[in-house]
C-alpha cells in the first residue's frame, strides 16, 4: 500500500494557496491529512475542502512538527522565517517564492526540464517565477535536440500573478474604463510609491528595478532560466510587461539553436510530443494561444513558431500559459508527485 | 504672402479621418478650403469644423479637380482606385493605407527619418504603418550615430489600429469582463472567419497570415522599416500582437549597433536631443513610456533603455506613441507640411 502524507500549506488563503488546495484534491494527491497554516489573523477561519471541514492554524515553527511535505507560498519573508524550521522538523519544502530559487543548495525546478536536480534537495525545493517556468517547458525539449545559444523575451503578464487585490484593480478599472477615473492603488507594485493604471494601459514594470535598468522580475527570468536549464553561459534578456489580462501570462520569444538546418516543422514536431506542451500553430485557422482560453488549463500553449527571415538558426514562437497552475500551484504540486515517484519522500 | 492650399481629405467620417481634420484645425495648416470626401453613402452629411459648416461630397475623379493635396484614409481599395485620378488632377496625394507603400514609385516617409525622399515624388507618398512610424521615430538618430544591423520587435498595439468598431467592441467587452460573454465579432480582423475577445486577452495576430507564418502586419514592419531607413540588407523580425489598449502603440524593441563601446548614457542623450521624441527613462522615479499616458500627445516616447546583458552591441528599449497620431493623421500632416517647407507644394 502506497504511502499518505501529512501535508501543510504555509498561505493558504492567498491565491496560490487555495490554488495548491484545488489541484491537490483535483490530482488527488495522497494527502493523509491537510494543515492549513497563515498568520495570525487568519487562524481560526474554517475552509471547506471537499465536503471536510479544516481549521486554519497559525504557521509557526511547532506547527511543522510531523508534517511530511510543506507548500509554502506566503510571500518571501515568510519562506526566509519559517522554511528552514519546516525542514529541521522532517518536512520538505516547496517554495513558491523567490526566497532561495538562487541558492546553490536549493535544487529549482520544473519537472519535464529539470527532475534530476530533485535528488540534491537538502530539505527545501525552490517553485521557479510563473513566466520562467513556462517559458522552459517549452524550449527544453529544443535545447536537448538542437541545442539553444540565445534568448529574447517579451513578456505579456496578466495581473493575477500580483495577487487578488490586482485582479480586483483591473475588474474595478475595467468597468469605468470611458471614464479614465482609474485611482491606482495596487500595481504595478503596491508597496512602490507610484500606481498606475491597468486597465486599458500596459506597465512595462514587473517587481521593483535593478540598477542597471532591469527589474528584478527580469533578472528572475533570466536567472532562474540559466538555473533550470543547467545553462549558465546561455545569452538571454527579458522584457516583462504587464497587460490587463486577469490570468495566463503570454511571451514573445526569440530563440537561436546550436544545430544547422532546423526547420519550423522540425520544431513543430518536437513539441507536438514534448511533455506538458500544447502545440497550437495552425495560422490558417487562426489557430494560436491566448490567455482567455489557457485559464484553468495545465498545459503550456506554444504556437506563431516561424523561421527568423535573416538569422538561419533563429526562431520565433508564442508561449502562454495560467500562471496560476503550470506557473504555480500545478508546478509545486508536480514536484511532490516526482518526490514520491523517485522515491525521495 | 504664403500660399494656401485646397485640402481634400477622403475619408473624413473615419477615425483616422476625423483625426486629420482635428490636426489641421490644431497645427493651423494653411488650407484655403477643405473638401471632405467619403462614400456615396455618407455624401451630404455636414460637419461642423471650427465653427464652419462643411459638406461631405461623394469621392470621384471628378471631385479631385483644383485640390493641392489629398490626404486619403479610406482603405487600400478606395486608394488604389483615386489616389493615381487625383495626382492626374494635380493634386499631390498623401496616402495612409497599405496600398502603394512599398511601390517603388513612391516615397514611404516619416519627416524625422527621411524627408529627402520627398524630392522623388511622382504625385503619391504613403504613410507608414503605425507600429512602423514610431519605431523608425526612435532608431533614426542611433542609426545615424552608431549603426545599426538588427531589430527584433514584440508589439503591443492598440484596438483603435483597428478602427471605431474595435473600440466599441474593448469598451462593450470590458464592461462584462466576469461575465466572460465577450462576443466578438471583429478582432483579431474584421474579414476573418474566427473572432476572438479582446477584454482580458492578447490575440497574436493583426491583418492577416502570410505563407511564411509571419502576419502580414508584422511583414509590414519588417519591409517598410527597412525602405523608410534605406537599410536593405537590416536583419528585422517583428511579432505584433493586439492587446485591450484603446489607444497608444508599445513595442520591446531589441537592437544591435555597429559601434563599439556604445553605452545607455550615450543613447539616451542622444535620443533626448532628437526631433519627435520624448525621453521617458528613470527607473528609480519609475518613469516610463505606458500607451495610456500617451494619448493625444505628438511624441514618440522612449525608455528602459538597457544594454544586452550578453551582446556588447545590443540593446532593448521600449517605445509608445499614440497610434492615431504621430502613427497615422500627425504624420500625414507632417509630410504636408515638409512638402510646403520643400517648396514642393
Amino acid at each position: 500500500m502506497s504511502k499518505n502524507y501529512t501535508t501543510a500549506i504555509v498561505g493558504a488563503t492567498g491565491a496560490v494557496g487555495q490554488k495548491i488546495i484545488e489541484q491537490l484534491v483535483k490530482r488527488s494527491f495522497p494527502f493523509s491529512t491537510l494543515k492549513l497554516l497563515a498568520s495570525k489573523k487568519s487562524a481560526g477561519k474554517q475552509i471547506d475542502i471537499d465536503g471536510k471541514i479544516y481549521t486554519i492554524e497559525e504557521a509557526t515553527p511547532e506547527a511543522f512538527e510531523g508534517v511530511d511535505i510543506a507548500f509554502f507560498s506566503a510571500g518571501g519573508s515568510i519562506s526566509k522565517a519559517l522554511a528552514k524550521e519546516a525542514s529541521k522538523r522532517g518536512a520538505i519544502v516547496i517554495d513558491n517564492t523567490s526566497a532561495f530559487r538562487m541558492d546553490p543548495d536549493v535544487p529549482l525546478v520544473v519537472p519535464e526540464v529539470n527532475k534530476y536536480a530533485l535528488n540534491e534537495q537538502q530539505g527545501i525545493i525552490a517553485n521557479p517565477n510563473c513566466s520562467t517556468i513556462q517559458m522552459v517547458v517549452a524550449l527544453e525539449p529544443i535545447r536537448k535536440h538542437y541545442g539553444l545559444s540565445k534568448v529574447i523575451v517579451s513578456t505579456y503578464q496578466a495581473v493575477s500573478g500580483a495577487g487578488a487585490a490586482a485582479i480586483q484593480e483591473l475588474t474595478a478599472q475595467s468597468e469605468r474604463i470611458i471614464e479614465r477615473q482609474p485611482n491606482p492603488e495596487v500595481l504595478p507594485v503596491k508597496s512602490a510609491e507610484k500606481h498606475y493604471p491597468i486597465a486599458g494601459n500596459v506597465i512595462p514594470q514587473i517587481d521593483v528595478f535593478n540598477e542597471d535598468g532591469f527589474t528584478f522580475e527580469e533578472h528572475k527570468m533570466m536567472n532562474e532560466t540559466k538555473k533550470i536549464m543547467s545553462l549558465p553561459e546561455l545569452s538571454i534578456a527579458a522584457t516583462c510587461v504587464r497587460v490587463p489580462v486577469v490570468t495566463g501570462h503570454s511571451e514573445s520569444v526569440y530563440i537561436e539553436v546550436d544545430k544547422e538546418n532546423v526547420s519550423v516543422s522540425d520544431i513543430k514536431q518536437l513539441l507536438s510530443e514534448a511533455e506538458g506542451i500544447v502545440l497550437q500553430d495552425n495560422p490558417n485557422e487562426q489557430q494560436y494561444p491566448m490567455p482567455y482560453f489557457s485559464e484553468d488549463e495545465d498545459a503550456v500553449f506554444v504556437g506563431r513558431i516561424r523561421k527568423d527571415p535573416s538569422n538561419e538558426y533563429g526562431f520565433h514562437m508564442w508561449i502562454v500559459s495560467d500562471n496560476l497552475l503550470k506557473g504555480a500551484a500545478l508546478n509545486s504540486i508536480q514536484i511532490a508527485e516526482a518526490l514520491i515517484e523517485e522515491k525521495i519522500l
